[in-house]
């Protein structure tokens, strides 16, 4: 028995970044590539639903979609696998996603999805800068792949992974950490079009961080590589009772 | 003084939901609408990073441009209205936007990047089938809104709010909610193009629904407007614990 492992990103089925993942889990069971045609970062949580999407298979176990990276994990999980598989791995992105940046990412949103249906799902991303090289990372998801089919995910939550661009020896370990804030300033361009009409460009700007010392940021900031348990509950329990007691109807 | 209201949706500018709910808090303050030109919906928390954005403005406090309900947000914020808006209302979605469905809302999305930017925010959804009608709606949003603005809402944390479509006198109150769970059967369909080539087309099949009786789908369910809080922080804090004493490195 080969157990069947998806393997998605929101970069696109030729991106560098998802080859490195497909060959590091590979050595883990059968690992099947279903990945958006085109760069879709940023797109979130994004779903296609105004019109059909094509799949196409470009060689053995890699397959492609016009689509969003959670189309990718609904249709690779429900239509190309042939059977229900026991990880879902997403990335490598390059660049960190960090903080409330998570909530943007595509990367995470795949793993998202594939929590959705009762799959053990990690996002990794490569915190750095271009020029990209994902040898050290695609050990380290081999590694914590492993982890997660030896000894389980906590219920209902993936786990968004973030590992320092770095030298394998200069990395300093791994930290269970929790989400971050991220505060861009002026991430808002402005520009001109051919006919001088003013547009917006969103990008840019200064980043600060807060939230603290145990935060997904701090870890890879220090050289650690960043565990981030993201649960699919949204609810804030303790504002219930917050609202509960303090709106008077 | 009057202050401002952010106005958003991802069904489009000129849909009748952001019409009832701009009128509807006109009373509150200066409601300006910043909306996408087109139907959004299912684009979750996307933001448009890879092109600039062009705002046109359609009438006295009536914006729109050609992005996501996201990027309506951080560019009405930030380049259209005069100063920081109170409030930030998204909606009214013509359906509900009721447990895992959340995630993928871009309703719901526009009022998690005003809670980023620190303003109370508050996503409406019409929980109905067509046709649909939006003055009981209306009426509850402009309530709803108050009590936000006079009450507060608990830390980095928005209102989902779904209101069932019935008569007035056939609501049966407010209830604040957890966010249950939706999982769908056979949701997506195959077709063909006209060279007869299969096609997947997500939307469709059977709906089932767990997570018990405090749930927002149990609420809508019996009659009551659903408020459900929710938060920025996607932590699964418990779950850190869980990893802490299992992996073992």
């Amino acid at each position: 028995m080969n157990p069947c492992i998806l393997v998605t990103n929101d970069d696109g089925v030729y991106a560098p970044g998802i080859r490195a993942l497909h060959e590091a889990v590979r050595h883990l069971g059968r690992a099947v590539i279903v990945a958006p045609e085109q760069d879709k970062s940023a797109v979130s949580h994004s779903l296609t639903m105004n019109r059909p999407l094509h799949v196409r298979r470009l060689e053995e176990d890699i397959y492609t979609l016009d689509g969003t990276p959670t189309d990718c994990t609904t249709i690779g999980m429900n239509k190309i696998l042939p059977e229900k598989p026991v990880l879902l791995v997403s990335g490598i992105n390059p660049g960190a996603n960090l903080g409330d940046d998570i909530s943007y990412s595509g990367t995470v949103s795949a793993a998202i999805e594939g929590t959705m249906y009762g799959i053990p799902s990690l996002a990794f991303s490569l915190a750095g800068e271009a020029p990209f090289s994902f040898e050290v990372a695609a050990g380290v998801a081999w590694k914590l792949a492993s982890m997660a089919l030896q000894f389980g995910l906590p219920e209902k939550t993936l786990l968004n992974i973030n590992i320092p661009q770095r030298p394998a020896g200069e990395i300093r370990g791994i930290l269970f950490t929790r989400q971050g804030r991220r505060i861009y300033h002026n991430a808002i361009q402005e520009t001109f079009d051919p006919w001088n009409r003013k547009h917006y460009w969103i990008g840019g700007g200064t980043v600060h961080w807060s939230g603290g010392e145990d935060t997904d940021e701090q870890a890879v900031h220090a050289g650690y590589i960043s565990v981030t348990p993201i649960q699919l509950d949204l609810t804030n329990h303790a504002g219930r009772d917050y609202l509960q007691e303090h709106w008077k109807m």
